[in-house]
């Protein structure tokens, strides 16, 4: 797959991707049985976006951006362009031409295993970019990848078509199959955790608001009075 | 003490308390002989605040955050949650249902030596963090650990009812006992520097202020004149 | 060189370096070849300074500042400070009385390969300052070091009088004989990248506007249709 | 599919498993175009054996080790135990008592990207284990994972059958399908490698084998004489 | 405590620490509840020694290593030395010359949470060393810290006169007055392991012999038959 | 100077070469001030070699040989080769074919900062190798750097015809032109550590050997006699 572009890809509903960025990375990954999420070393270059889209896959070399140039071609309105590398590599593989480039194409992020460059200006243009690190350090365009083949990003496989949510907590992938059952159990998540954020805010506690202390006294927690000391 | 819960412990006297917080992290840190900082990889979640309170301790194993809610039951208003894992996890063991509990049981912040999820709730909560990571990974609830034993908690050993300041520079340690001392100590320091402040401010040196032009020279420093090149 | 300060050193040329900060930080490094970017994980204290200015040079033992007192006796007005460490530290090197003390000098800024506290101070004051950590562990003032030497800092050879720029993208150093050279290659840049915004702005792709596609298809490029699955 | 096992498997033909496990993990890596290999952090736990075989993949919690013990059921003779971890862990999750039920089972090595204990013990078993770290510390059996579902370990994806190569060099992952296609060219490169080694050794070039010096001259390399200095 | 030795401690009974020596770092930490394990960060110089002795402690400043020269001179026959530093710090604070000294005191070995120097002098000298990173770097004699006071070493407190256990597996600390019921809890399971040992080695699965299928089952693990692909 | 390769430089007498080889990384290393030494992230790929000789230094690009292989035409027996990377890299630049090339021309070792391959086989071959890494990623021959020029190779600047000495303890640079200067210190140094060794092993202390009571006592440290607890 490596020299390989492909160019047409299944994206996912434009209904679930809403759905699931107004639920956001927290709840969508819980929601999906606690799997999905990106390695936490992936940081927002700038804090306070949430967005959704379709993942747009490229696979880099180290040093190298070219493939970035050829997946922008690739890029419909709503898209995101989720970026791996062979190897661990912080180079500034995206800086504010690219970012101009990728809003006037429509896409609406960046998750990026390398690094950015041009903070301040892909700031002011409100570019939600997540990366591995934020480096000026330029690459080269000499080494083939590919565009939209299955990644891994960050210790998830990203697959093309796959929903892509981040946030400030981070960036979660939603296989395109699952994201109708997902949105539902992460709606009746956040239906729970409403009633009971108003009964925690209310001082109840979460050991009896979930139930825990059967199972604690099962494992055999001890409670002593103290003080010990 | 894995295992076992400390119900009561002995908390530092809240003028104590109210006087290292203002004082703040690197001056009570310099006033106890520039010993209980915990290591620095543990940053806030949000800038800007500055905490002191006595510290409920807790052992988390490793993506569990089990004894987190145990140990919920036993704060008081004004303490400070602190975690510690048996080892390295950068897993979201808190997150904003817990945040609400904090505060509603009085809870000043938390400090924690696993990931923190849901930022931009708890930012907007303005409740103070330090962590370790930002991450949405959940985690279960599966293992037992300890709640009100002393932990070691990014590199300190962590009493509870010892008060914990912190701020934008990071998180320090005073053992209950030591308060008065260190509050004295980093009073005076406090008034030193405030002299020192406005002299450096006018541009003297702070060689010639703190007189070290005697011990450079015995330790041989030597000057030249250049420009060597 | 241990135990040895320079007095004076040559400095770069004023209008060379305001050319030069006005340009930035990745501007500047694609501009002398990818050259001279110091590692990234020199980080800024606070986010939205620019600065460039003539280097003086420390270098200090980890976990001890006295050549940084000694090196502010020899700053100048407009130049910036750069520390190297003998070896990997995070110690809280600089805080809030340098900073008065380095702005009453005149200094611009400080580039730093160890810590930094009062981060809260030093942000208020706004003076710039780029290092390895955020950390309030003091340091103390035992060990000779030397002033005004070639230092690497951060995994870049700096001499005294290079050009440092420093902004949210990082820090890189211009050697004081090629400042006019980079300022020249990096004005062409400018104005290459002014034109291209616009293009890309309009949709026109990478691709297109710098002709890869020549490129890629003599390395091998294929394109598939797909949806692959 | 967490919280699910999947009994049966599809596994590699054995003399492909072979032919792979006297290539090496360089020359598989190569022939296969330079894909597959697992980061490098991953190391033997002593130094000198080459094993191939069909992945048996599980999936664990941090500081868990259960899964691994329902994944030793389904070991075959041949087989290679591939564990992931759902996030970065280091506790010991494999130790001697393991290792002989492994052998037991007619497993011929495992890829840990947890860590491992009794290092004395395995390498006198003479079990060959690549692991993320060595640690001593316990694991416990509280938590759900998968076994025979593709995992992600130490950056790559590994389906069930797939044929893992490991010697002191890495690990690497040749997905079942592939394989013939990867004999063929490891054993052509092989053959070449023979030639080139037999001329390299007389000292001839690699400059000059490859003929790399058009290439070399096209992009603008230039030499000077010298000495600069 | 900074500035202060102490010349006398309570050291372990020589019987308790053959016992826990014999048991071995992976057993020990077991049988102590999983708790006391240092950092696996902490590797041997050489691979093959087990050792166990009373700890002596110091906690030296980053670059120096004056106080381990102050511990020297209360080292008892049997002791072992552990070195804790103040921040992280890889420099190589004991070679030789001190391994030499060490020895002729009759020190058992070095437990150092900074860097060593000399690995293949301290090899041949058979003289058991656990250390963060080898490094040739020279350290300095100016900074007071303390001997014989609790220190935090590899993410563990240990008290003068506590156990030390290390081998291939890494370093363990038994709290002096936790030894006996260590060991009787270490030497039941190593009877037990005995007894399991020659079950696993005849072919036996760990999920029978120690009945993991219920609660497997009652955790809802499901079997599937597969292949699935 | 990046695309520009130095045919000719100055090389290090031979003599002087030799003598440095028999001192060792850590006596040079004390013998120059305590400079010069790379960071300790580069360790031998097998254990047991002690190498010097005269620098020829080589620039990649990350995941890039291309230098390596312009290098090579360029060193005379007895040479070390040194590699410098332009980012953090851990790819297998260097293997069997290339390390068979490095000793046909005569080279006596190479110190890398990236990955190596082919561990065995060089172990096999007995060429000391120094590197970042082991890795059997390959790497691709695309990117120009530099040869013979001055490189920050794990953190010290090295120049062409500087003597590099390396052992088990690391590596360590000295510049040419202070080779004899450093011969000289060092052999001081050895003399004076074989009579201290002697007494060392007599059971003296350090603390009396090198007089440091009286400086301990001025900096004020305490004794207390204990136990404490």
């Amino acid at each position: 797959m490596n020299g390989t572009v492909v160019r047409n890809i299944h994206r996912a509903d434009a209904g679930a991707i809403a759905a699931l960025e107004r639920l956001g990375v927290a709840t969508v990954h819980e929601a999906q049985g606690r799997t999905g999420l990106l390695q936490p070393y992936l940081r927002p270059v700038w804090r306070g976006a949430r967005v959704a889209g379709s993942a747009v896959t490229a696979l880099c070399a180290p040093g190298d951006n070219w493939m970035l140039h050829v997946a922008l071609e690739l890029i419909k309105p709503g898209d995101i362009l989720v970026v791996a590398c062979m190897t661990e590599n912080t180079d500034g593989a995206f800086g504010d031409l690219l970012a101009t480039s990728l809003q006037a194409r429509g896409g609406k992020g960046l998750v990026l295993d390398m690094g950015c460059r041009d903070a301040a200006e892909i700031t002011a243009l409100r570019l939600p970019v997540w990366s591995r690190a934020i480096s000026a350090r330029g690459t080269v365009k000499a080494t083939l990848g590919s565009v939209n083949f299955p990644v891994v990003c960050a210790g998830i496989q990203v697959r093309p078509g796959d929903v892509i949510v981040a946030d400030d907590d981070g960036v979660v992938c939603v296989p395109r199959a699952d994201a109708a059952k997902v949105i539902k159990a992460g709606e009746e998540r956040e239906k729970k955790e409403a009633v009971n954020r108003e009964r925690l805010k209310k001082g109840e506690l979460s050991l009896d608001l979930y139930g825990m202390r059967k199972d604690l006294e099962a494992k055999g927690l001890k409670y002593v009075d103290g003080p010990l000391e």
